[in-house]
């Protein structure tokens, strides 16, 4: 087996410490790759307090890799030691259902292995993630990361960036439209970037009127503060798509009604408390709809990267040492960051010593 | 003025009764028909006891109106006395904005003038409907009935019939399709007619174990009892479309996790309380779709009537003289009738002697 060193959890209530365990050894399809960083997405500190009531002990989370590739199995042909490669929220999927067949594996219809708290496909136990110094993955979810992006910055793409990108796609985001984006926190300033790459008008839904001037430097035309009754009125009838980031609960029909005729909201922020719930009259009214997404698949995650790669966009970061996880958590927890902490692999290197 | 005689309501809490009122004279675009038979709309319900607190009175209801053409004006084109005529639930809209222009006036952004208990575009004051002897209506908005159909019958497709066929169509639902109905009451019993003949596997949802014998023989290809666990999660990720005909509050949920992966439930009644709010979740992970449908364009109603004339599809009734209305409020309040009352206007003859 594979030796990893890496930060986990041991219970909810304790904080992320050091940890050693092991990695099954590349089979014939893998691609090993040392960690150099790794996002930090709040999916992760849902799992480490068991948030979502689901989380096996230990837990080492992570699902934003960036590393380079330091061995690869005999059949691997995309990848070879030395290559900057990235790993995301998924690490294996059943491979042979419809969803996997057209390269949506995250709606896999048996379960897609998760890239942490996963069901080990191979070597049997759990998955551990990224807050770790190596992994070990088929190489099948292993992504190209454009060598003209910064690895570090690059890191969150493969959770906030794809999460975002995977709707402004499927829902057909382009030149001539008008996007909201609600919520600018790791997921929203990925959802301004992109839907701004990709050509439309982007509108910034946020509480806070000091986010403005961050808003439009990163791409948004417009920031509209959504407790403001008569700034939002002034929208009414007129977005043809608007991202929902947040999570927390709050009313949907403040946004529902900004719809044109036919508009689409999608939800990517699952809410531990239900919102409010929305009034059909304002879907039936309009021929409106509300949806959800989920993530991406591999495809177009790399599509994403390649696109981003052309585009030079990358998350805002702040960089910090493994040393300061539980403290990045707790600042996270007050949106304490623009726009996503990123861990330096490199600070793991003084704890095995 | 044209003199017309009708029932209708002067407060929301006193019954329907005689009432003597006037229309507009047919101008050059208008078509005058003297009224035969009028389907009676949960609609009206609401309108007359003021429960969507809109109405002004007097108001006369009836938005399912079948007809014999009496006098057309001179620029009329389709149109000649002695047609067959329908009027559905709109008599005019704005004709400039983008939604008239597709022909969806159900969404028309001024909003569309309703057949009862709007407000009168050209002698003013309020808009008076079906429950009465005769009306006058801009020729746009009047349908040919098919030769084909029995026009009592057939009267409950310029609503019930359109609420239900636009989602259908609109959805594009079709052979090889599952397609859901949930309730068998009014819409319910049209959206099965309507999406079998569409060629879609049809399956309704019910809480009354006694509905399905009839919604097999409505063309239900299976009946599901919504509060039987285990049969419901039979179908988990099975259907690619639910036409949600119920207006009482009732879990969502229940139905989204049916949808396969990108399936969409449509809402077409409105509930006074809001539903239970829907899990996101049950969105996010299938990236499925909650939408909401409102009648249907005239021209897609004609499309619908031209089917039914086709298909031989009308509206299972119970014929009820005017004298019965209010007692077939109190029976429609308690989903006594199969599937739609229809009053037979030759009974207000009487009344005008």
């Amino acid at each position: 087996m594979l030796q990893s060193l890496g930060y986990g959890a041991t219970g909810a209530t304790t904080p992320l410490g050091l940890l050693r365990f092991e990695r099954r050894d590349p089979g014939p399809k893998d691609v090993q790759i040392e960690i150099l960083y790794c996002g930090v997405c709040h999916s992760d500190l849902h799992t480490v307090r068991n948030e979502w009531q689901n989380t096996i002990y230990p837990v080492v989370p992570g699902h934003e890799i960036v590393g380079r590739v330091t061995r690869v199995g005999s059949e691997v042909k995309r990848f070879k030691p030395g290559d900057m490669a990235g790993v995301g929220c998924m690490v294996d999927s059943c491979q042979h259902c419809a969803s996997c067949a057209e390269g949506l594996e995250q709606y896999c219809e048996n379960g897609f292995v998760g890239t942490y708290n996963g069901e080990e496909m191979h070597a049997g136990g759990m998955t551990f993630g990224g807050y770790a110094s190596n992994i070990v993955v088929t190489e099948k979810f292993v992504l190209r990361i454009p060598d003209s992006l910064d690895p570090a910055a690059a890191a969150p793409l493969l959770c906030a960036g794809i999460t975002t990108w995977s709707p402004l796609r499927h829902w057909k985001v382009g030149a001539g439209q008008k996007v909201g984006v609600v919520g600018l926190g790791g997921l929203g300033h990925m959802g301004i970037k992109l839907a701004h790459a990709l050509g439309a008008h982007v509108v910034l839904f946020t509480t806070s009127p000091g986010k403005r001037e961050d808003a439009l430097r990163l791409g948004a035309d417009d920031v509209v503060i959504s407790r403001d009754a008569a700034q939002m009125a002034a929208h009414e009838n007129s977005f043809d798509f608007i991202l929902n980031t947040v999570a927390a609960p709050h009313s949907l029909d403040a946004f529902l009604v900004l719809l044109k005729r036919e508009g689409t909201m999608t939800l990517v922020g699952a809410p531990a408390e239900p919102h409010p719930s929305p009034q059909v009259f304002n879907l039936i009214m309009k021929r409106r709809h509300l949806a959800g997404s989920l993530i991406g698949g591999i495809l177009e995650t790399q599509e994403m990267l390649d696109f981003c790669g052309e585009h030079g966009i990358v998350s805002d970061i702040e960089i910090i040492p493994i040393q300061q996880i539980n403290e990045a958590y707790e600042r996270m927890l007050k949106s304490d960051v623009k726009y996503r902490f990123v861990i330096d692999m490199a600070s793991l290197k003084r704890e095995a010593a």
